[in-house]
């Protein structure tokens, strides 16, 4: 026990005090002592975390209210949080990153397992999108841009404060240019031997997802001379890796306008514009449609969005996970390859895997499963979260 | 129902038909009637199965007193099992190995998964190994060693007879040189701009490992300018990619003087022998040596038998995991990586990754889980049979 100058918060008796010294990052309202000096704490307040007997455990950032009601920042309670401590967790995220990409382009700070709890932050080149999806780092934006500049040389940083979470913390929506001026135009972002477009403005999320960069590559491996189906292509993530891989043709598929143009844009610019397609509509109409002209592509990968976000969803999701496997498999050439990701928190590999062998096997094709892959390696997980691991690729030969 | 020239074998009344056929590739003992004339069937006999309504479901495999009694050949059960018809499974899987390969070094076929039930065949070049690990595919040797030459034109083939599994179907370990001249010096053999070589006569197994090769890959990428040890080195899988990958130093650690003597003379083919070291001994003692030595490595890598190849073992094999984890941690140099495999059947991801864990935080050490591995797709798995994916990589940083 020592005399703390924060505030302190107490886990109550009989809680997983264990847990927390073994690594879990959060603290759950029920195993807190919530008086009413802990619910009175301003959210994102930096607190001292003791368990029972009032030993110190290290530094946390408090959300009353908030069901992850503490956050563990540091394990030595004497830590500031400051622009130097915010270097330094930043200073080791880029150090990996530095090593495993050949570009500055990649996720930076996968919140809590790069050591920010609820903190994302995308890099493209010299800008970069920060997602501060929890109190405490909404209110210390500044050290955090400062620490970000310091560390990294970008010039610009968007706040993209359109995450969920936030409204868990009491957050408002409001993104903002932190630093240097927003980009006018969508920003060329090289993965694969592709060029992405990514629209850090206009966007879904941060414009860009890296987190399938690994996924991409497996099937470009597989792309050579080949006709690429990309359903749910978004801004044309396999499609283009497939390009870059020498697919003969790619096909994109994706609800949204803008999306598709991004892609097309991409396309553009790796000189491909001429192997490259897009249709938009309904994924399931489309493949549907495809069908019934008798298409056939020696790759086809369907990449939708999350199906089974959370337990309540999980039985539809996977039922429409196996649809979307049943519909993509007749298009598949004999001897070809059917990709098949999920986002979905709440379906795990063996139920994913499941349904989509499901949805295989009433197309009647049968299946060898070659590779399963998951989000890329600037996408850490704590290993203690290491079940949430939401992304899955599976790739079939059918 | 139609007439047959080959022994019909039947299953009982409530056995799982749909499973099979559901692409279930396997029927057990007690799910069949096996009578006088089943039992007295010669092992690897081809057959007719047959529901209880006597509809027949597929050609199989009959091997009479193992409780794998069948194996799925092909669903039509009017094919002839002869070179063409291995000919045809063949240039299947060769085409996916050509895709993914530049080079022709890669398990060509891996058993049910490539349409050939227990049989795996290497290939090394100009050489194949083939390992007829059931009954059947023994029987047949020389019409699928004549599709061998006809699909991939090697020039030698070699029978390993090793495998435990042929005890179970009654066949013998008689190794033999079945086609061409067998190989008087190991083999080079190229993977991840490595070299290892490869003993095909006096090796481990088929002299080289192929399943980690993305593994290999991306240790790798960890490696550029770091110490990297490599402990269960066998020939170097890890060391000498991560030495391709431009580390400064590999230490290559193992129990067999061949294998090490195979691994420096790899480093010697990579003119890479002034960065390579070797270290003979038990693991466990020289990971205690080295820690006592205060030695250091940015990359640290175990890749171990199988500590639990069974169930009974499962317990046993988790703690040996730990132990592993809890020596080698300490000698991961602050911000470096620790990869640390399993080939154990019986530890699912989730057993394995807890013990890992547990043995890294008995260690003092944190650690951020960067990459989940699996064979590579060299190594397809019957989706059915998805859960017996016995290989996993887990890197982590400390």
């Amino acid at each position: 026990m020592t005399e703390h100058s924060l505030p302190i918060v107490r886990m109550k008796p009989k809680s997983n005090a264990r847990a927390i010294r073994h690594g879990f990052p959060w603290v759950y309202d029920n195993e807190m002592v919530t008086d009413r000096r802990t619910k009175a704490l301003t959210p994102g307040t930096i607190a001292v975390l003791q368990d029972e007997n009032r030993t110190d455990m290290g530094l946390v950032a408090v959300t009353p209210g908030s069901r992850i009601l503490c956050r563990m920042l540091d394990r030595d309670v004497t830590a500031q949080v400051d622009q130097a401590w915010f270097a330094a967790r930043l200073s080791k995220a880029l150090e990996m990153r530095e090593r495993l990409y050949d570009q500055p382009f990649y996720r930076l700070i996968h919140a809590e397992a790069d050591g920010l709890p609820g903190v994302v932050i995308d890099r493209f080149g010299d800008v970069a999108v920060v997602q501060p999806n929890a109190a405490w780092a909404d209110a210390r934006m500044d050290d955090l841009v400062a620490a970000l500049v310091q560390v990294t040389g970008v010039t610009t940083v968007l706040k993209n404060a359109s995450g969920r979470a936030r409204v868990l913390e009491g957050l408002d929506d409001d993104s903002a240019v932190m630093l240097g001026d927003a980009p006018t135009a969508p920003i060329p972002v090289p993965m694969n031997g592709a060029i992405y477009m990514a629209d850090l403005i206009g966007g879904q999320k941060t414009g860009l997802f890296f987190d399938q960069r690994p996924n991409h590559a497996f099937a470009a491996r597989l792309s050579q001379g080949a006709r690429v189906l990309d359903v749910f292509s978004h801004v044309g993530g396999f499609s283009l890796a497939a390009l870059a891989g020498g697919a003969e043709t790619a096909l994109a598929v994706d609800g949204s306008d803008p999306a598709l143009e991004l892609a097309s844009q991409g396309a553009d610019a790796m000189g491909k514009a001429d192997s490259f397609a897009t249709r938009k509509g309904d994924a399931f109409d489309v493949l549907t449609k495809l069908a019934e002209e008798g298409a056939k592509f020696e790759v086809v990968i369907c990449d939708p969005p999350a199906f089974a976000p959370n337990k309540q969803a999980l039985e539809a999701g996977l039922r429409a996970y196996e649809r979307i496997a049943r519909l993509a498999a007749p298009l598949v050439a004999e001897g070809g390859y059917l990709g098949l990701c999920s986002c979905s928190h709440a379906a795990d590999l063996a139920k994913f895997r499941g349904a989509c062998v499901r949805g295989i096997g009433r197309a009647g094709r049968s299946a060898q499963l070659i590779h399963t892959g998951y989000a890329g390696p600037d996408h850490p997980l704590m290993p203690q979260l290491a079940e949430s691991g939401y992304l899955k690729a599976l790739f079939f030969r059918l």
